[in-house]
Formats: structure tokens, sequence, C-alpha cells
């Protein structure tokens, strides 16, 4: 098995990604809300890339079943029901319900990475089944981070750097790395005492902080708080079957 | 001052590089040839992408005075002088010369950020005086790692690390990091104590192992053996005067 991560969105996938295992990333938040919410009861989640899309996409399906969320900014767009803090969506307000979810990068992501083999959307809280499912499906694998506006991203290579850990320490055959993986793995290293500190020292992190979301990163940190593996698949994103 | 790294030579490069400092670095081994040759006399450096181009550019220089230099799949070209170990650019062979080069990476890289404001090649042998050119210029900063055929490469982005570490310690005014530029400080100071560790753990530096070349990691990590910036302009490497 190898392991490998796609540091910078903008630069050109590598070959073989219809091979591969793919893990999404956007720990600051599209992933979190991901995970968060369909441990919440959520049935589907629709990523999309634009907000016209959203709207689009929201006339097209049941009202009473389905609400929209995501930011611009970071903000709760108008005309949304909720924002993109992992922590609105509980079960409450989103149990037996389909999303409609459109963020500035993490929503795309998956759009980019469609043509992988097995599509996951990876986050802290449900590190330990992605890397377990990871080592089940035993196809090398590609991180995907979702990066800020195309450019790389401290916090989600960090979190990728979590899964490859994992993957090392819970494995029985050898993982080869490439030269990325291997440094994701030393970045996460450095800060695997007290991963929010990764999250405090990015771009996107201080941003989040500057604009009043700073309980939003101690929030995404949690590590192994659910065991769902969400997978992409025909543009939806649903609790895998069976695993 | 603001710090940036292009961490992976394939991506888009960012905006505004025709005002920006830029450091070339190819660790195994244009950029430590580069220096190297410069520090022994030679008087300029031609890098150019191709064997072809490398053979065509020598019948328009003073055979007596001209040679060639240069690697692919780490081995000397057939024809060519001397390969692409540092340790080869003696002051008796290369003394009031000019060298054509041509390497995988490296030379291809001082073609890709020709935009740049002031183009510099950088390796370990030189760090402290590209530090204090840099600072000198106070210029935004973008460390320019060549890579491994496009891809990141571990050990270009240590010293590109290491460049950014010596510009915050010695520098007088506040330096901006962008997340990757942060991670490359970040890997560096994981290498600090032994930086030719990193060079053995990257894939270059286990493949010029494998083919012979172990040597050329340990020379090319020795620190601050010279004080010479070499300047790339109007298509040739030179010491920049005045520096």
């Amino acid at each position: 098995m190898r392991a490998d991560i796609h540091l910078i969105p903008s630069s050109p996938l590598p070959r073989g990604i219809s091979e591969r295992s793919v893990v999404v990333i956007d720990i600051l938040r599209a992933t979190s809300v991901i995970v968060r919410a369909l441990s919440q009861g959520v049935l589907e989640i629709i990523p999309v890339a634009t907000v016209e899309e959203a709207f689009e996409m929201a006339k097209r399906c049941p009202p009473d079943t389905t609400f929209l969320g995501g930011e611009r900014g970071s903000r709760k767009i108008e005309g949304f029901d909720l924002g993109n803090s992992p922590g609105e969506y509980g079960t409450e307000r989103v149990n037996g319900k389909r999303l409609i979810l459109t963020t500035t990068n993490g929503t795309k992501a998956f759009h980019s990475v469609s043509a992988g083999r097995v599509i996951m959307a990876g986050s802290f809280f449900n590190m330990g089944a992605i890397a377990r499912h990871c080592l089940d499906l035993g196809r090398d694998l590609l991180v995907y981070p979702s990066g800020d506006m195309g450019r790389f991203s401290l916090e989600d290579t960090v979190c990728g750097g979590m899964l490859i850990d994992r993957i090392l320490k819970e494995g029985k055959e050898p993982v080869a790395l490439t030269d990325a993986g291997q440094s994701a793995l030393l970045l996460y290293r450095r800060f695997k005492e007290n991963p929010v500190e990764a999250l405090r020292l990015s771009t996107h992190g201080s941003d989040l902080i500057k604009r009043g979301f700073e309980e939003d990163l101690s929030y995404c940190a949690r590590v192994d708080i659910t065991g769902i593996v969400p997978i992409f698949r025909n543009g939806v994103i649903r609790i895998g079957e069976g695993i």
C-alpha cells in the first residue's frame, strides 16, 4: 500500500486516481460538518459548488425534509437554514433530513476527486473509522486536503498526517510514503499532543477566530467521537453501508 | 515582509512574482553544483532545459573556455564533461570557465520563475549569504523548491525551511508566513540537528543512494561554507555584484 497526499488543490491530480481510495479533508469546516451531520441522523448530503446550485437543487427536493447549509466568507448564506459550524448540526434539527451543502473549499473538493475509486469524508471526529476502512480497502491512498482557495492549508495537512500515522500504526502490511505523505506525517507529529494548535496557527484558523468562530476550532479538533465513514458516490454523501 | 514557498512545481505560480525575491533550491543536486562551481571560479553558468539545447549552446561558445555538466537519470550525460556531483566541480577543472548545465529538475526551475524580480540559487552551502541578501532586498520572498519531476520534494522543502528560519532570526522587521512557509519551517526544525537525515529520507535521496551517489548527500548537506549569492538574469547565472 502506498500513501500520498495532494498538498495543493490547484496542482494537477496524480495519475491512477480511479484505482485509489481518496479521503477528502476540510477540517475547518466542511468535512467536520458532514461527519457531524450524518452522525446526528442526516440521511444524505448533496455537496454543491455554488449558492445558485444549492437553491436550484433545493427546488427539486421535498421542502419538508430538505434544508440548506454552508458558508461564504465563513458566514451563513442569506436564505440558508444553517451555517458551517458543526455544532449547529444537532439531531433535533437535522435527523431524518437531506442537507444541501455549499462551502468555499470543501464541497468543491468532492467533485474534483470524483474519479476516485472510493471517496470518503474525513475529519478528526472519525479518524479511527476512516483509517480502518482505508486499511480494509487495502488500496493505494490519496489524502485530499481541500486547502484554502486552491492553496496549501496547514490544518488539513496535519489532519491528513494523522490519518497516515494511524494507517502506519494499525496496518499489518508495509505502507510506502511519498515525500508529501512523509511530510504530512512529520507535521502531524509536531502537533499530536495538541492538534488544535495547528488549527490556531493556520491562516484559515486565525481568520475564523477574527470572524467570531473561535469555538469551532476546539470543536473540530475533537478526535474519534464517531465511527461513521461518509462515502461520496454519484454526487451524494451517505454513511457507508456495512462499514 | 512575507515569506512563502511554492511547494509543488507543477502548481500555478502565485500572483505578483515580478515584485518578489525568488530563491530556487535543488539541493540534490543542481543548486549545490551551481553554488560550488561559482565558488571555485566558474565565471558564468547557463542553465538549459534539454540535452539538445546544451549541445547547441556549446557550439555558440568558445570551446576552450566552455564545458558541459549535468545529468539524466542521475548520471553524467554522454559527451558531457562533468556530471551532477558538486564535488566534481573543483577549481582545477572549472576556474575561469563557462558552464552549460542541464539537469532533470533544477535547471528548468530557473526558467519557470524567470518573471521574478531577483532570482537567486540557494543551497545549504550558501544559506547565510542568501538569507542576508533576501533581508537586504526587503521584498516578499518566494522560495521555489525544484521538486522531483513536478512533485513535492522533502529535501528542497527542508532547505527552504532553513532559509525561512534564518530570515526570522536575523531580520529586524516582522515576517509573515503563509501556511506553506510555516510548514517548511516546522519541517526544517524537525531535521535541524542533522539535515542530512532529511536528504536520506527523501525519495530522491534514497534513489541517489541506490545509484551509487551516497557521498553526494553528506556533501550537499554542509551548511554555510561559502558567502556567494548566485543571481540568474537574462538566462545566465553569475555571482551577484556587490553582494
